[in-house]
């Protein structure tokens, strides 16, 4: 099986899923929803509920069922970008090669279209999930909401903005990834295992991998970010240079980083390495990572 | 038993509560806690929580049993006053007496407070809840997402954002007060049944009950906008007229407005007549709304 292969497969059951979960009116006007689907369906590569699904499969489930918790982790990683690109925040106008959400609908619509997804995302957490016991459900809200709030992701924000402009230490950036970025992509891989069903040793091990693939991630965007012309990357690249944001490469050099990524992703894939051909998704996910080039 | 005995009582219990639920401290600087910690501590009535409790203790519930679910409630409610603050939805510098939350941590840090809360809403819906069922807290965090969602409350905060400056007919402020004001403070209400175990006339009842009540209060804080003054009630008042927001009062005058608020609470006590003395705090509540000078 190649990876890309089981991307383009995994991606069109989460966009199919996805586009039913969200209607396309959402009350008074369409307006909240529309803006809503306009950064769901900007064409992410659903890297978090393709790894919520793997993990799932790795565990000896099946990727359908935990799809709603995939789906919800996507809603939430989404308005964590509505968020981000804000001028309040980043003010990035582009996203993925399109105009972010607030040039689009404006700042006010645009906040609350990030709330909606937030809140959107526990809704469907909340409800029916054939397959999965009323205590996992709760569980995995308990794990999500945690990994996305103030002690992870929200606090991995706060540490950005403020770190914007500034000098920063190894210290910080490693605090901004692993809250910012990291954190949900482990809570995708602990939540499709806790979904499917396993146990404490287990999901130790996708704990691991998902810690170091999840800060994988981060160090190849931050050189990406560096590399990539606007074209390629869809968004303002340079800019995290630019305004002094804080990053690997800025710190320690990009090769020093390319080789941080490389170590990260060995380490992850022998931290999975107790798991049969099952697993393979997830070592084929990993390498990409170390490899990526948008 | 007085009413504002009571209230005063649970309020204590609420900020008691909120105090534990919220470190102090929540990653890499205090300041995002102290941005949440700011709003949710700015004096605020605790209605609906005290709803929640009161609808617990009317269907013979324990009001600490719900007291986690309360407490989301308000925390989802203040999430909603920070956003609603920022200059890019309503513009205001003042709540409750003092500076918005943006005016002291910036847009920035107030957006990622607000998530956060929102965030924090839902780790405690999901946390350790003794005396509530696994199968209930998941009903409840299904309902209280729907009625904050965007069919609910951000419906409500939308339809508001594009009224502004507009002319508008009943069915739009109809619109608003019902999914920005009402919604939450109805789930309040249906949630501390549910949590405290209730058969469907009795929830059906209470959200009956709540609906008007919720109605109510909104056009009682329309009136109170135009009537007081901003240090009784700490916000700037007569803004909403200023800027031709969709009120009752704008629409039917005020006298006409009284007349519809006492209609709704007269309505919501008789929707309760079925409960017997421990619906008086809901009984208390409502003619409350109708009477409120604050």
């Amino acid at each position: 099986m190649l990876l890309k292969e089981y991307l383009e497969t995994k991606k069109k059951i989460v966009d199919r899923a996805l586009e039913e979960y969200l209607p396309k009116r959402g009350g008074f006007s369409s307006e909240i929803s529309e803006s809503m689907r306009y950064t769901l369906f900007a064409g992410g590569k659903r890297i978090r509920p393709v790894l919520c699904m793997a993990s799932a499969e790795t565990v000896g489930g099946s990727a359908d069922t935990v799809l709603p918790v995939a789906c919800a982790i996507e809603m939430i990683h989404t308005y964590s970008l509505i968020h981000d690109d804000l001028p309040l925040m980043d003010n990035d106008d582009y996203r993925r090669g399109k105009p972010s959400n607030h040039k689009v609908f404006g700042e006010g619509v645009a906040v609350l279209a990030g709330d909606a997804l937030l809140t959107e995302a526990f809704c469907l957490l909340s409800g029916k999930a054939p397959g999965i016991s009323p205590e996992k459900s709760l569980a995995i809200i308990h794990e999500i909401s945690a990994a996305a709030g103030f002690r992870g992701m929200i606090g991995g924000q706060v540490a950005d903005l403020r770190a914007e402009g500034k000098e920063v230490n190894m210290e910080t950036v490693d605090y901004i990834h692993t809250h910012k970025t990291e954190a949900l992509i482990t809570v995708s891989i602990r939540a499709g295992a806790i979904a499917a069903g396993t146990d404490e040793e287990d999901l130790n091990a996708l704990s691991e991998y998902g810690r170091k693939t999840g800060l994988a991630f981060q160090i190849a965007d931050d050189i990406l970010d560096i590399e990539s012309c606007r074209e390629i990357l869809g968004k303002d690249t340079g800019s995290d240079e630019g305004s002094k944001k804080a990053t690997y490469p800025s710190l320690i050099g990009l090769e020093e980083s390319r080789e941080e990524t490389r170590r990260l992703v060995e380490d992850a894939l022998s931290d999975i390495s107790r798991f049969d051909e099952k697993a393979e998704p997830l070592r084929m996910i990993a390498r990409f990572i170390a490899e990526r080039k948008s």
